[in-house]
């Protein structure tokens, strides 16, 4: 349903880049859940600009828990998250000019011109902030279950990070302790000498007016088995579909996804072996999956993201309300690549899905952490 | 919802592998659009096993409509139908191992040992047919409004058929004949020469008891702009939830998906021209959608397919239910190449997403054909 | 969803009063359900037309489970169930002619006469056999769990039964007894001489061309305190929404409904006390509902039926299509009082409800009879 | 969905009675609508309570539009409304006391104790604000389409207003014009002179400690033909289902409802007729409704209220977290009655619901005034 997502689980998001705010909505949580504010700062801070590279656009974000939150703790009935916007120059923004790569003009087509177009308006980035808050009480949740979810820049400007560990037979000690340290990277790689390298990248790309695009790789560990729906609701399907709600992402794959299009049957099938009484398998090409449902292994998947749009360079575009071509310079402030901000966007929705699923499979009370009544 | 997708135009499947039979239902239908039996039948045809390749299964896959049609036209209230099983050998499958690749173990953590274990029960690649015969339908109703839906098996075995047309600046002269051609190949790809050694290579797998995956490029001619929502139903979003239901779907991306993971900004972004007094892009990796809207270029994406799991080299396990691990070949009759058949199956999904937006967007009587009431 | 209903349990009907049948589609159901086809047959049977009043049209309502069921037991997966239609008598319907009180007006603006209009097609009580067998699964497996629903015809042509047992204070035992009673009756009221007295007025009514409406009034018992969610999703909208869709239902009322606009509150309100250790209340005019949540003491509700619309006396309309006035009679065998009929409709649209908001809080596996996986 | 309603046109609401405030997000309009602040703060000031008999608790429910409004239009992305809370007074109210007819021991079964237990929390009354602050917008765009909704307080305290005229054969012109009346009034009835013996029915209830309920009696014109769906979704369907998320409806009744159990079909049907080359009815006894959809003749509908269970006199309860009797009297401040108040309530909410239908009927764009791009 447009602005909202899930089934028992459900977050709407409203807002614009250059209105008053930002916000979601989140209904659904198990009453008692803690929610942490510091927490939800710290994620905010993972997608807010940072460093020499990053758009000039600098908000502290501070958001207003306008309900559903009493005594520190979530009572179970909707929970709305205000964010307002405040570094905002909407005069940077001209009503009629398409910007390549931009929802500008699809805006134009389906809003005929009552869209706010202003820093691309409620398809801006912007509202990605309200994602990574809501995903932040969840993904303190989940945590209180064992489950944790992390994710790294796993390529930027043609440069690749370190691998995840594979977790083979489901020893996921050394993949839980990368994913909790990538938590807390502002730039999430596992190879810091990449991650240089890939900083410099992107400042070359800025230097030439450019942008650069990425691949963000997730890994969650501590999922149950079990969990998904066959067909329309596979683990796959829920998650594909909140992972392309996020601006930039092109393409989702699922353990080794178009990689095991080249594959045999025999290199691509994981083999199901015993260790310590766990049905375990003895790799992971399937990313914790078969059939839409989690098999108790890593759940792992990959999205693409392509290059800012939003380019210093002069580009070809049109003007649409009145029907001509023009040359065109993209102002306002922007950054030469989003991925690595992308990550904490990525492992929120995933958050998002990944509660839903629990709540629909176990009931209400799903989330609740030990000693919770 | 599980077996059910959609918004306003909806779908809902049901069904075994080795049950009485496999069926859907679609609700939601404009009044009055046309239920081509014949095409119905062509497309099943495409999904059918065919070849010297292929499992040794053969159904006729003759279907009857339950409900929703009079005097051969939908009458706009739910149309059942229903396709039987007919050849099935049950006695290939035991209900406790659990087939590397497949949902037989996650089924087990799911249904508890409810579930029909036969040839994967509710999880079997046979439900494709319901949703054939249902695509089918939509197929015919978009074709009346000028929407082609269309693919190719670009990759198979390590072997690229040629590149579907690049309908550069809109001109989808050359592309919409290249769909229209593929709907008729029971093997579809552009490039003959290229097609005849993928076969080949299916042909050695199958000699050696393996299996091969591929991938499916699809691409639609016709489609409005301004089709899609913001955020959770973007166009993108919705496609890929019912792209990652279909079975062995790994990866799923949009226009140039994770290659714009390497390209800069000024690369990846399509300029805006006017044509003939219309507003196109000059390139198309976006693949028809800004920010999840379509922009009214061809939409393009490409589907990553796993190898076939069923292969006849013995294989590690266990078997669930004694919690032992045991060496395992698979029985049954299996296609060592699943990818051209799933073909059908990825267009007709996508008619079935494409419909409930147009529906939406437009209204119960969007897909109504010219001089229909 | 138009003919789908649920959150996680969903229920879809299909089919048409004249056409192949019809049958439902349920999803959800916790795998290992007990699928009881006596209780089904039993189930049709009440709601199947008997004796000397009924409608001459007779069917045997034999129904085939095309899937979902396996070795006796709910799979988990969609479990559809098909009733073919065989004593169908088309010849007696035409395209034009508006029944009044019937859809064929209101089908034909909506459908534009593409509509199947023999007999009121999908519009048909026809389609609540289907409606029966699916509550029929979940009566049944709600009965494992202790909780029983059952209705009487409280008041029909006039005449009122004797009062279902007010089960004050949450002492159920009498009422539980009226219930499973009723479960067994063809004519459902609590005094067999109302019932005999009911009977011949709708006898005599029928004698005169005519037809009678009745009130349904059902109570449940064995609810958990805390079912239904607030606002949208209460207890009384999700029942309300399914009841009134039970074709001739035009009113519902909870508790004492329409008489509690009558009382102050001092006279409406529930007194809580302590019986046992438990929370109950003293009096019941809320129908076990606070704030569209369940507080532990039966559920209570009425549904209005208006009279069977065809009848045999001469009456006014409109042929639409030719836009004209004419005097007609409706032909057709129909009956003259489908209240009581209706009884079992109503439990079993109650039951759907009902074990719907019981997965949702409970989770997948809540309807999981004692010893069962 | 718990918190949110509808299929295309969908309302989520949040908040707490002495939380930070209350709110909602409305998705899914038609972009460019008008959005009338001047007529919120109208509407609004309907539901305030007002006069002698009311509760002291007074605010001026200020409304901030936190997103989805662009130069006073509707962008149609989703509009977030906010209404603080100003004149709180939690002192009045403790965790563990059940008030009787409330949902404290309800929400205490289902949230375990997290709820906001203050002045009733997310159950309390007060969220109507925010349903109607949602219902003036959709109000003001239905009226630009022709389609007026109003509602009088039909019966309260015994007594009895005159009854609207009943537009037989859709001659609407008497009944739009009471429609309109009845929208500028704070005490809706049509007969001044039996309002003035309701309200004083009021004051001698208040003075005795005691409240009252009453009957909202509701209807539109200007609905086209044709508008709802089969079964699930049949607009009695769907407007019960929000209407009875009403706090303290606990009856809803379309057409003659439940006096339709007392008649025969031939009184019940109403006759098809043509007057000036449209189909119309003689009479209305269905509301306005056949078979779940409009045929074009006002939409007619009763709701009853409940007596507000907050009263002045001392009431039998029990303490549920000590688990024991006491008596009790409520504090905090009340209104002797809801039901004029609750009319503007019913008013929105039938807005939303049939805003809903129409979108779906008709496409994004249904609501679009004319002359709107």
């Amino acid at each position: 349903m447009k602005n909202t997502f899930g089934t028992v689980l459900t977050v709407t998001i409203f807002g614009e880049s250059h209105g008053g705010g930002v916000g979601a909505v989140i209904d659904g949580l198990t009453p008692g859940i803690k929610v942490d504010e510091a927490l939800i700062r710290h994620q905010l801070s993972l997608r807010r600009p940072a460093g020499a590279t990053a758009t000039a656009r600098r908000e502290q974000d501070a958001f207003v828990i306008q309900s559903g939150v009493f005594e520190g703790k979530a009572t179970g009935t909707p929970l709305c998250l205000f964010i307002s916007n405040e570094d905002t120059r909407s005069r940077d923004y001209t009503p009629a000019v398409a910007r390549p790569g931009h929802a500008d003009y699809t805006a134009q087509c389906k809003y005929h011109g009552y869209q706010d177009y202003r820093g691309g308006g409620h398809f801006s980035g912007r509202l990605t902030a309200a994602l990574v808050a809501v995903g932040a009480v969840l993904i303190g949740a989940l945590r209180e279950k064992g489950i944790v979810i992390g994710s790294h820049l796993q390529r930027c400007a043609g440069i690749s990070d370190a691998p995840l560990d594979e977790a083979a037979y489901n020893d996921c000690t050394v993949l839980r302790e990368q994913l909790c340290a990538l938590n807390e990277k502002s730039f999430p790689v596992l190879d810091e000498e990449a991650g240089a390298r890939m900083m410099d990248a992107i400042a070359v790309a800025k230097g030439e007016g450019d942008s650069v695009g990425g691949v963000i790789e997730c890994a969650v560990v501590g999922l149950p088995a079990g969990l998904g729906e066959p067909w329309f609701d596979s683990l796959e399907s829920r998650l594909a579909h909140i992972l392309f709600s996020v601006p930039a992402v092109k393409g989702v794959e699922f353990g080794d996804g178009f990689a095991m299009g080249e594959l045999r049957g025999s290199q691509a099938n994981d083999a199901f072996r015993m260790r310590q009484g766990e049905i375990v398998t003895a790799t992971n090409h399937n990313g914790g999956i078969n059939g839409g449902i989690s098999n108790g292994m890593p759940l792992r998947f990959r999205c693409a993201l392509k290059p800012t749009p939003s380019i210093a360079k002069e580009q070809q575009t049109v003007d649409f309300i009145n029907q001509q071509e023009q040359d065109f310079v993209v102002h306002g402030r922007h950054d030469p690549c989003v991925a690595h901000r992308a990550r904490v966007v990525i492992d929120s929705v995933c958050a998002i899905a990944l509660a839903d699923a629990l709540l629909e499979r176990y009931g209400t009370d799903a989330l609740a952490a030990d000693g919770q009544k």
